[in-house]
């Protein structure tokens, strides 16, 4: 029979009754001629429960112990899921990470799949169940120890179940309807795509429509996994939420697919620094290793392109950063300047910028995107402080205060309420 | 090094205050030279709250779903009781059932131990851990399968371990400091014992001082295990508590070590029944289906030896049950009776007794305790309904409202206060 993954997430199974609901979407998938793999999640606020236990308990932890404390929850959801299908007649077992089992590496909190066998879960379909109830976010280390993959990570795992048993599609339920041209509460012309590609999704993802993991797009993507989001609180059918998928299997293609944004951002600003090989190493990785996640960087000619200060030629450096990281920021660069590690004359931060961009793999063919999203935010006179690009993707820099203005005209300039 | 068990139920790991405190507990253990296994309870009340879950989600449950979520409160105290050691110093590893692996019976909800190899564990110790966390009442079964040993299992897992790994002593805490010679709510002179033997602790246990469980007690006594029971709450030391262990290591030795009773007991009298060979087995089977727990059966000569509506010899039977089981018991003797298994004129319940008990391995060489007993009673008027006597003890049916004249008053008669 044709396997179908389905992934509950947190709010999906918060409850009894809403694990009930879910079940029941299950129980049509059985009936529409699917051997279903579930994947669950904890039920909404019952990982923080044992994660703040676990922070209470012990300062610095074990992560080993960590992983078996907060494993825990979804093992929870996955039983009281197989009896509740059991109650409707649903022949179903849970399974937990060490039982499939999900070999993940040791590193515990984060660990990453090395493989799922699929013969006990495959001997179970044979025998005549027909739902096969997974804990998300957990497997087991060649230790033999529980290991888990990070919050979130039960997207992932139901993308890797898609992948190791070849499944016909992977369904992601939550708490939207879909993916949406942007956030709708931006502007109400947003758009739910039927369909979107995966490194759209992968753009969209990490900008901030967080929707899906980034990292359950790319193995999904690496794998073509369909992977479908879909609401867990609507009646849904087969053509329900949006499918992101290859960009061959999206007929329709716009040049610009989303508009996404990240508020709360900060940019700073290194002056005069040496511009000389090794520079951008040496500022870069005392930021990594203070845990800043550095998103945008430009570097540009200093306007006093020779300083008397400084032996060689000079640059400036900005990077952006979100805003809580700022401090963290500044700390880096001000020990990697005191212990003689780089040189500058001035740290400027403007903790009052967003990002906006607009994300479309028809970039990538189409040339004059770029000009049209410029030339729209000219338009009402929002100031573009920095640039950076990819090949589906145009971010931008402004003022905060400009946010949802830039992004609702960028949304009326690619016409996005249109589809197609 | 040598090896100790400490097993701590709900009430002693119910916060994370209560873990710290019995994670002192076997830190103390730890630096008189022990390595130390620990086994845990589920926090207070959240075995309850799975098990609501369970029987929210389903009517007639799975077993095997019901263990796999119910055995998750057990796995979340071993890991935060790891921690909590690791934060003191002291190098601890939890273990969940499949890991050790405990492994069991496939009967989920009642499994029963099959073998406790000591491998892993032994070689955790070897690498220097002084200390493994073990998740009670839980283990594996043969087809990878989650199972349970029941409710209040922590205690027999305790014992099975301390044999397993030829433990020293286990040491049970819990919300007692001891085993007393009777309810110190019933009588102020209650004498907690130093020393008690395995058979008078499970007299005492299945007769109602609910300290111990009785499998466990039984499986201490099967492998000699010294188990001691004591206070999780107080001050503890080397010789707090009570050992229950091989009457050989008692030495003084009195003739009743303790008074236990039973407060709501039913009498159910079924008159003029055949005296057949196979009645008793008809009687009792219908009540054994019906999960009806009998205690004391007599069986007595009717006052109406022969009587003209039955042909051959008739007699009376009397047994007593727990008073919520009585609707039961006459439910299954009405069936019984209109299905012509058995037959009997009258059937007559009195819901108001007690079972009042002496217990003593003494008795064996002493005569005139049952004597001494009912006189004792007599004198102070209070009538015996129903007699039955073990190698070590003596019960007797009494009208409820002298329960605890008797207790008190057969305290006093075998001067139970005095420690020998």
């Amino acid at each position: 029979m044709p396997i179908l993954v389905m992934k509950f997430g947190g709010t999906s199974v918060a409850d009894l009754d809403r694990i009930a609901n879910a079940a029941e979407k299950v129980k049509r998938e059985v009936e529409r001629g699917y051997d279903v793999i579930v994947i669950v999640s904890a039920m909404a606020g019952k990982t923080n429960e044992l994660v703040k236990w676990v922070n209470e308990t012990s300062g610095f932890y074990d992560a080993r112990e960590y992983d078996a404390v907060v494993a825990s929850g979804e093992n929870v959801t996955a039983g009281l899921m197989a009896l509740r299908l059991q109650e409707m007649g649903v022949s179903a077992r849970s399974w937990q990470g060490w039982q499939v089992p999900i070999n993940t590496t040791s590193q515990h909190g984060s660990a990453r799949f090395v493989s799922i066998p699929r013969e006990h879960i495959d001997a179970k379909f044979a025998e005549g169940f027909r739902v096969a109830v997974v804990a998300g976010f957990q497997g087991v280390s060649a230790e033999g120890r529980i290991t888990t993959l990070g919050r979130g990570g039960s997207d992932t795992t139901a993308v890797a179940f898609a992948a190791a048993f070849d499944a016909e599609r992977c369904d992601i339920y939550t708490d939207v309807d879909g993916v949406y041209t942007t956030d709708p509460r931006i502007t109400s012309k947003a758009r739910k795509l039927d369909k979107i590609s995966y490194e759209e999704m992968l753009e969209l993802a990490s900008l901030g429509a967080k929707v899906l993991q980034t990292r359950s797009v790319e193995l999904a993507m690496r794998y073509k996994v369909r992977l479908r989001v879909l609401s867990s609180f609507d009646e849904t059918d087969e053509t329900s939420g949006t499918l992101v998928c290859d960009e061959e299997e999206i007929m329709e293609s716009k040049v610009v697919s989303g508009v996404a944004y990240s508020r709360d951002e900060a940019k700073i600003t290194l002056f005069t620094i040496d511009d000389r090989p090794g520079i951008a190493a040496a500022i870069f990785g005392p930021l990594a290793d203070a845990g800043v996640n550095v998103d945008m960087i430009v570097q540009n000619i200093s306007e006093k392109d020779y300083d008397e200060a400084h032996s060689g030629a000079v640059t400036d450096m900005t990077f952006s950063c979100p805003v809580d990281q700022v401090k963290l920021a500044k700390k880096a660069m001000e020990e990697a300047k005191a212990a003689g590690k780089i040189a500058y004359d001035e740290l400027i931060v403007d903790t009052d910028v967003s990002k906006v961009s607009v994300v479309g793999i028809g970039m990538r063919s189409h040339a004059g995107v770029a000009a049209k999203m410029f030339k729209a935010l000219s338009a009402e006179n929002v100031n573009i402080k920095v640039i950076s690009t990819s090949e589906i993707k145009i971010s931008v820099l402004i003022d905060r205060k400009y946010m949802e203005l830039a992004v609702q005209t960028l949304h009326d300039a690619f016409e996005l309420e249109k589809s197609v």
